[in-house]
């Protein structure tokens, strides 16, 4: 399986197109960062996480994110309950088990997630997808400390137990499958340096499965779009914070001749 | 009721003088964006929610704005502890019906809360408000499906029912009360594209209204300085990233220059 | 006491080579701002605040930071949980009262929190740390009304009664402890515009900290730090917006050149 500039490109103008509905029960870190990136490529984001609203709520959605980043038992009731209304609909489920290994309950809150709902796209750095799979692995944090290459068994791993596309991030990008793989290798080294962009990923992944049913290749483009973004946004960044305010002006700017010349698979 | 510059001018120095205490019960999306656009524009805000302490900070408050973005029941809890403190002192309330129409539980809670707080002034997008009258709409997440003059009527109604200033926000926005319509026509089409610009003209609302008694006046005064400080972020912005950080700027540097040659009624 | 720029830059370059774990229960309004100042200078935030699992975070973590910006009962409890396993691992605990003096709850949560855990340093403004001296003063909302040498006195009563690190911010930042007192005059007239810079130096006292156990010359290091990428990001900044981008660009780019040239004790 392969993506390609015309492929991406195709997926993008639909999002601008059709504006999907992307409900995410996020994390509190990153809340504004993911709308802002949502709304910059050209979706229509909406962050509920209500109890007696999120079955209305993934109800009309195009899809469904779920982040624990900060998660709490309330917000777990609610993750739950969202995505079994998701799971009715047949709508896509993406889950980011932010910070998996750090702590147990992340771990097993995590994984009884994904039992539960069946996610078609899970994403998260290499640690956390190793942490995932193995369960004893213990992450430093929520940042990535195993480069990506070093999970791709473990995604192999989950996308078989869980038939799911299992999408690990890093200076490449693997988006693993029951037999397939897919490599990115669009991005930019400050990327790490600015919270929340792993989280915009995710976000990203809703959107494009959202309009395109085959998960892997959605992943893929979500992946390309998110590092060609980088790439466009690192070229006139003095530091991090121009290069979070860069990142959503290239969402936004995103062309066929960006996508054209920038695309490295 | 006009508005003019010179009341728009004469309200944004008042607020640069007295620094009026903002209390926001808010979302968590926006908090930030909507902490930094009312210092910015000279006013001080505070964002407390929990039942313990609401009712102290809306005794020190010059004016309650309670959004509805991500409530959950504890939120609702303190909004309308708030509130009652906030009425019993006759400090204006400001209402931001986020969502409202996307799912029952945000209707019915935006309706209970402006029965309980009889707010001076409620602002909304077209759909928000059209629904917000109607009951029965449903909107497409939170962001405006309906262009404003539609919600003109529903606008109306509200404004009668609830004997309050009713802001409704779109290309043109209408400032509707029993027996006066102001419009602004200030603005940037980039506007929709940054998430939280609403949010944000309801806390403008609070600081406005808190120097200023005159609440139709106070939400136009506060509708102009948002669209004109739109139309100085939207002068030199490449995409909505960089929009967000000139509008910040924009309200901090706004003076009788700029007022007074984009104004546009 | 005194720190100097090579002490300075000592710990800087630490931190970027450490990249020390710093757990932050903090509040909804700046826990993006804080996140990603944290990992400009080098640090490895993490936000995590579920009963379930900060003992565990604390746990793993180089130093713990607690702002009560918006404290609630269920966030309170979990402070305290933390606090308790991070002085057992006897890891550097800082403490943000945010608004204390506004209302009881924070007032009587703030000493409460201190009294339990003994902090190694305690960070407010003026008006902050005079209320949290005084327990009778209030303040107006969350921003400061009194100048920093105002605070002097209860900054010392408080760094006896509980023998700690105060530091007191403002124009000229006071780093005061039982018997030593050090002064930092960097900083910028736009800091008090941009919301949650003041828990940002909270949250690099938690970096410097983690990786200096003089934790009079940590907190110092993290006040000259601020000031000095505040006068950086000052030189370029038309308004608040733009600041706060160039002031985490700043500390991004931080140097031994900038540091020699701005500090200013």
């Amino acid at each position: 399986m392969t993506i390609t500039p015309s492929s991406i490109l195709k997926d993008v103008e639909k999002i601008r197109k059709n504006a999907p509905l992307v409900h995410n029960i996020t994390n509190y870190v990153v809340m504004n960062t993911t709308a802002n990136a949502l709304l910059a490529i050209g979706a229509s984001p909406v962050m509920a996480h209500a109890l007696p609203e999120v079955e209305d709520m993934a109800g009309i959605a195009g899809a469904l994110v779920i982040n624990i980043g900060t998660l709490s038992d309330p917000w777990i009731k609610a993750m739950f309950k969202a995505a079994k209304r998701a799971k009715q609909r047949q709508i896509p489920i993406i889950i980011d088990p932010v910070g998996v290994g750090a702590t147990q309950y992340r771990t097993r809150t995590a994984r009884e997630l994904i039992q539960a709902s069946a996610p078609s796209i899970i994403r998260g750095n290499g640690s956390e997808i190793m942490a995932l799979c193995e369960q004893d692995q213990t992450t430093k944090g929520v940042d990535s400390t195993s480069a990506s290459d070093q999970a791709i068994d473990s995604a192999r791993s989950l996308a078989r137990e869980f038939d799911c596309v299992v999408c690990v991030t890093g200076e490449i990008d693997y988006i693993v499958s029951q037999g397939a793989m897919i490599q990115v290798k669009n991005g930019h080294a400050m990327m790490p340096r600015v919270t929340g962009l792993g989280c915009t990923a995710t976000a990203l992944c809703g959107a494009f499965a959202a309009i395109n049913q085959n998960f892997d290749k959605a992943a893929a483009h979500a992946m390309a779009v998110m590092g060609i973004a980088g790439e466009m946004a690192g070229q006139n960044a003095p530091g991090p914070g121009s290069f979070q305010v860069n990142f959503i002006d290239s969402l936004y700017q995103l062309s066929e001749i960006h996508i054209k010349e920038l695309f490295n698979a």
